[in-house]
């Protein structure tokens, strides 16, 4: 099982990828992102969910039209681990 | 555009539909899905979102593994209107 990162790892990691904030408990990850439309935001968010499927990793995620709150977390762990950075990898990725 | 319903009328509407709330300030209805899992959450908000494109009508919603957390709300309107019992008629259909 991943084991939950340390603080300090978790910000060197965040080095890594884009716009992604440690919550104040260092417990999770999230990222705000906005889309052109309903139709570009969902579409990311189906990409993720094949991405989640294939990982069995999911988000805590909010829709609000074109805007997608993402919170990633390890439940399991206790925290952020080595699976959240990589799911915030791909989300960057599909995104740039 | 669809008008803005009033509190009574609401009310009277959500007798048509099964769980959905109404919102203190009366500008939203709600209701909280559980699935079985992530897969047939995202399935159920699959087939909601292609609603929504087809209604030009979207909804404001929150997703953690197989739960599915739905408000619906007209912005235009400053409330809830016939298109909100509409897609909360067609959730509850679709999850019957």
């Amino acid at each position: 099982m991943a084991e939950a990162l340390s603080s300090d790892k978790i910000t060197q990691e965040l080095t890594k990828v884009t716009g992604w904030s440690l919550a104040n408990d260092a417990k999770s990850i999230s990222k705000k992102f906005q889309f052109k439309d309903f139709r570009e935001a969902f579409s990311f968010m189906t990409a993720c969910a094949l991405w989640a499927e294939k990982a069995d990793h999911h988000p805590d995620w909010s829709n609000v039209y074109n805007r997608v709150d993402v919170t990633l977390s390890t439940h399991d762990a206790g925290g952020v681990t080595e699976k959240d950075i990589a799911f915030a990898a791909y989300m960057d990725e599909i995104t740039a």
